[in-house]
C-alpha cells in the first residue's frame, strides 16, 4: 500500500536507552506497515534486546558507534565533539537520504544544534521551532515553539505560524486550519511589540485557513484555534504547566477515590471508563516534538518516555514523511516570501 | 478579638456587579469577624440588594458615584477620565486611610494604573506585580507576576521575589519559604539574560527561606517551591494554561462518567468525594490577585467571578491587612537595598 520507509533511530538517547528505543520501534512496527529501522549506537547493548524481537529484527540493522551525547552536555560542545555520536549519525542518515526521518530521546539542545547544522534550514526560515500536539475540548491542536528559541522576533513568529499551519494540515489533516498568537489578552494593543508586529503581518499574508488573532493560555485547552504560535519561553512554560496540572488533577482524583469506602466502590465500577480517560490524557499519546524548519524530519521524544511514548514519536515521524511535510513547508515559506516584502527582506539578511 | 477593619469595595466592577460584590461581602462577613464595608457605586443599584441582607447592611455604607470604568477601557483613558469612578474612589479610601484594603473585579489595567497612581510604590520597588495562590501537591504556593508587566528586567524579578516571599510568609504563614525563578530548564545557563542575572543577585541577597534556583512549568503544580517568580507574560500564560487544563480535565471526567451505565453508577457512589475534589480545584477558591509593591492593599477579583469567588478575594484582602503585609514588604525591600548595591542603584534611578 504505502512505500517502504526507513527511520533512523538514536538508540542511545533518553533515560532508558537503548531498551525503550528498540521496544518503541517494535510497537510502531505493529501500527505502521512497511517500516525499516536503523539503530545507531552501541551494538553490544542494542543486539541483545533486538535479538528477542524477531519481526523487528527482520527489518532492522545496527550501525555501531561508541559515542553518545550526554544529556547534560552543552549544545555547542556536543556539536563539536559529537560528530560520531549515535544522535549525529541518525541525523546524518536523513541528510544523506538514507532515512526518511530520525527520532531521538536525547539531549534537546544538542539535537537541535546538530539537526540545524547537518540538515540546514528551509530557505526563508531563520530558526527551527519545536512543535507538538495537545488534546483540546474540540480534538487536537498544534503548539509551537516549545522551547527551541527563548527570544523571538516578529518574523520568527510569522515563520512559526506558516510552519505550524503546514504541520496541522499534514498531520491533523485540516484543509483550513485556524491559527492564533499566544498573548496575555485578545485585544489588539496587548502584549509585546513583536506580537503586535507579527499579528499585523499575519493579517496581510495569505495562508490556508484563518488567522484568529490573539489567544490566551486557556484557549490552548479549549481548542479555540488549531494552531497556537508563541516564543519558545512561553511555549515551554505552557507545555510544562499543562503537564504539571494534569499530574496534580490526577493525584487529587486518586486521593478522592481513596477518601471513602463508597468512593472506592464507585471507582471500581467506573474503572473501565476511567482507564479510557487516563488514556486520553496520557502524555505518551502526545509524545514527540517535531523540529520544524529543517530540510529533513527530526523528532524529539521525551527523555523519560517509555516504549509506548517512543512509539508515538516514531509514528509521528512516519506521518510527516508520508505526507511529504518538508515539501509543504518549503512551498508555503516561498509563498510567504514572495507576498510579504517585510518578511522576505528579514529572511534575506 | 481582632480589630475592626474597613474594606472598600468597587461595587460596579465585574460582569455581575453590583449583586455579586454585595453577596460576596455578605459571605466574607460570615467568615471573618469585625468587618465593615463601603460600597462605591450607583446607589440605586446597590441599595435594593443590600437592603435584603440585614446583617451586612448594619456594617455597610454606600458612597454614591455615577462613574464606572468600562471593562474595555484603556488604562490611560481610565486614569484620566475615571477620577470619580467607583474603582478610583475605593482606591482613594485606602490612600486616605479610610479603608484597610480595597477589592475590585473591574478592568485590571485600569485598577493597576489607578492604584499605582493613587497609592504610589513602596520605596525601592520599580513596578507593581500581581500575585495569587495556586493549589499544589504539597499545599499551596504563590506565583507572581501574573500579568502586570509583560517585560521585566533582572531588578524587577528580584523585587518580585522579595514581595512574593513576604506574601507567602504573611498569608501562607511560612517562616522559611522556598522560592524559585520560572525558566525553561533548571540548568544555570538556561533562559533569558535577565533570568540569569536575577538568579545571580538572589544567590547573594539574604531573604528568609531558601533560593531554590530555576523551576519549570510543571514545578508550579508540584509545589517544588513556595514562591514562583516570573515576568507577567509567562505568569499570565501559566495561570491561564493551568485554568484551561483543569477545565479540559473536568470535561473529560464528566464525559467519562457518562460513557457507560456502570460508570454512571460509579459516579453516584463517588459523588460526595467528587464534590470535595471539585471544591479543591475550584478556581473560586483561588480568586483574588494582589497588587504587590503599592503603599496599600488592593486586590483584583476575577471579572467573571460569582459571590463565593468575590468573598475569597475579600478574605484575602482581610488577611493581608491583618498581617500588616505592607510593613513587611517595606522592611524587606529596605534590607534588599542596603544589601545589594546593584539593585539599590537601579531602584534609585
Amino acid at each position: 500500500m504505502s512505500a517502504r520507509l526507513i527511520i533512523a533511530l538514536d538508540a542511545m538517547g533518553g533515560d532508558h536507552a537503548p531498551a525503550v528505543v528498540i521496544r518503541g520501534a517494535n510497537m510502531a512496527l505493529r501500527r505502521k506497515p512497511n517500516l525499516e529501522f536503523v539503530f545507531y549506537g552501541r551494538e553490544d547493548q542494542i543486539r541483545p534486546v533486538l535479538d528477542k524481537l524477531k519481526k523487528l529484527k527482520k527489518v532492522s540493522r545496527i550501525v555501531h558507534t561508541e559515542d553518545v551525547v550526554d544529556s547534560n552536555e552543552r549544545a555547542s560542545v556536543a556539536l563539536r565533539s559529537g560528530r560520531n555520536s549515535s544522535m549525529r549519525l541518525a541525523i546524518n542518515a536523513v541528510r544523506d537520504g538514507e532515512a526518511a526521518a530520525c527520532v531521538s530521546a536525547g539531549n534537546t539542545g544538542a539535537l537541535m544544534a546538530m539537526a540545524k547544522f547537518a540538515l540546514k534550514m528551509v530557505p526563508g526560515v531563520d530558526r527551527p521551532a519545536m512543535a507538538s500536539f495537545f488534546p483540546t475540548l474540540r480534538g487536537e491542536s498544534v503548539m509551537l515553539d516549545l522551547g527551541a528559541n527563548v527570544v523571538c522576533d516578529a518574523d520568527n513568529l510569522v515563520q512559526f505560524t506558516v510552519m505550524g499551519n503546514a504541520f496541522s494540515r499534514s498531520v491533523l489533516g485540516l484543509a483550513e486550519p485556524s491559527f492564533g498568537l499566544l498573548n496575555v489578552g485578545s485585544e489588539e494593543q496587548k502584549g509585546h511589540e513583536e506580537l503586535r508586529e507579527a499579528a499585523a503581518i499575519l493579517r496581510e499574508v495569505e495562508l490556508p485557513g484563518q488567522f484568529y488573532g490573539f489567544v490566551e493560555g486557556d484557549d490552548i485547552a479549549t481548542g479555540t484555534t488549531d494552531v497556537v504560535v508563541t516564543d519558545g519561553f512561553s511555549g515551554n512554560v505552557a507545555l510544562k504547566t499543562a503537564e504539571g496540572t494534569v499530574k496534580l488533577y490526577t493525584e487529587f482524583l486518586r486521593r478522592t477515590f481513596r477518601s471513602s469506602p463508597l468512593a472506592q466502590l464507585g471507582y471500581l465500577l467506573a474503572k473501565p471508563a476511567m482507564r479510557k480517560l487516563r488514556k486520553r490524557v496520557d502524555p505518551r499519546r502526545y509524545n514527540g516534538a517535531v523540529l520544524l524548519g529543517l530540510n529533513g524530519i527530526a523528532v524529539k521524544s521525551h527523555g523519560g518516555s517509555d516504549a509506548l511514548g517512543f512509539a508515538h514519536a516514531i509514528t509521528l515521524a512516519v506521518d510527516l514523511a508520508r505526507h511529504r511535510f518538508i515539501d509543504t513547508i518549503r512551498g508555503d515559506i516561498a509563498k510567504l516570501e514572495s507576498r510579504s516584502p517585510r518578511t522576505a527582506q528579514a529572511a534575506a539578511v
